[in-house]
């Protein structure tokens, strides 16, 4: 049997049509603000976010600061950018410069939509209404878009970070998974991973899971993201492919979805439903 | 080879000697408040609580507010608390009537000692500096105290609970061990079980962990409390004692350290070092 394939598009496509209804009830365009200092990648990744905006039908106003702005003017730009009346999210700049860190704290768990304010995590620890990281919500998003069942599988993550292994690891708890988090740390890493239904990995190591990480149940999730000779690939080995039973591959996978997830969160925060 | 017997009171005393220590160098014994109601389960435990501070150094004040208290007033009574000069720890009532529950809110964290505000349990996720819930790292403590190494090990905890489960899952992950969190909604408990290193069961079930969850080279810790025939018993089952590497039993192991750790969390907020 031919594996599962969990591409992004059709998943990002109906996450789309959905924002498209929720922004017609709305009656208005809900805008996403990001805020973050001039960096050359922050800058593509928020100019792309920009000019997709209008396919999702929202908007996104991206305010660049300068390098010689005081962390006391970043946290009221951020305070004051959250309290724009036409401000539905704000996202800062990930990671931000040390003195700067703190503006999280700025950021109103209203308009928190990338879960960036320490309220917003602590809502995500206790299972708590509220937003949760965009890319850790696109692997659920994708998973239930394609029918894959969490309630008692066994979810082996490899990595835990802020951005997607640590909020993933609590997300998946509360949905009734058991959840193993592994790391640069593990031992054995292949054979915890056999025990997966489901494998997750996002630590942008290339070609880190081999095919003596899955078994012919095994749903593989890559969130890994690195590049290899100018081309992005993820953590997953392509030999991966022709044994697992379902797989999302990098590119065309959870990436995206993350950005759909993203605008799905500022629908939430525009319809002040969270 | 006989089991290791993982028991509290040599780590309690331990940890008090410690805490004695810390209190002659301060100059002054540290002051935990408790605030609850007249709520009779709660009045047990603080009572003891506080005929047990002598023999550690410190001091404890119950304050028991009555059932007709408005939440503003317990609002503004904890907030007054945390505001004593004479203050080092506040410890609230848990779990509190709903309309009382964002009273932790308004736990300054610097005296946060049991973890109950939402930016405490931020810092928790995070792995930052700060206080962790007692009950969590006494298992730590305990761990630690028979030099039972974490970093690596394959840590399966039963139970997904807040004061327990989850955070004693970010600790642990934040020590380097790989870590599953069982609950529940696991399927096959007792295979998952099987891969432990070390497995904590924190379920409140009593005889849940029998002899097949385990093997001679478990370490297993019990943090579960339910009372059969008037006597207080663990989640594990006897049978276990006699197959697995080491435990900790209960009563007798990790009751008696989780109160040396509210202590020793204590002496860190007076130390202003957390």
């Amino acid at each position: 049997m031919s594996p599962l394939l969990l591409y992004g598009k059709p998943c990002a496509e109906h996450l789309a049509e959905s924002i498209a209804n929720s922004v017609t009830e709305l009656g208005f365009a809900p805008k996403l603000y990001t805020i973050g200092f001039d960096n050359e990648q922050w800058l593509q990744y928020t100019t792309s976010l920009a000019k997709s905006a209008t396919r999702y039908s929202v908007e996104v106003q991206n305010i660049t600061v300068s390098q010689d702005v005081l962390p006391e003017e970043f946290f009221k730009l951020v305070k004051d950018t959250c309290a724009n009346a036409d401000c539905c999210g704000v996202m800062l700049q990930q990671p931000l410069p040390t003195e700067f860190k703190q503006a999280v704290n700025f950021v109103d768990v209203s308009v928190d939509v990338d879960c960036q304010n320490p309220l917003t995590c602590a809502k995500l620890y206790y299972g708590q209404d509220g937003f949760r990281p965009a890319t850790a919500q696109a692997v659920i998003n994708l998973l239930d878009f394609y029918n894959i069942e969490l309630q008692g599988k066994n979810v082996v993550i490899v990595g835990r970070g802020n951005a997607v292994g640590k909020p993933l690891a609590l997300m998946m708890i509360a949905r009734n998974a058991t959840v193993t988090v592994c790391h640069t740390k593990t031992k054995n890493l292949a054979k915890v991973c056999q025990n997966a239904d489901i494998l997750i990995s996002a630590c942008g190591k290339a070609g880190l899971i081999t095919s003596d990480f899955v078994n012919n149940n095994t749903i593989v999730v890559d969130v890994g993201l690195s590049f290899v000779g100018g081309k992005s690939c993820g953590d997953v080995s392509p030999e991966v492919y022709d044994i697992c039973a379902g797989y999302s591959p990098v590119p065309g996978g959870v990436g995206p979805v993350t950005r759909a997830t993203l605008f799905e969160n500022l629908i939430k925060a525009a319809k002040g439903d969270r």
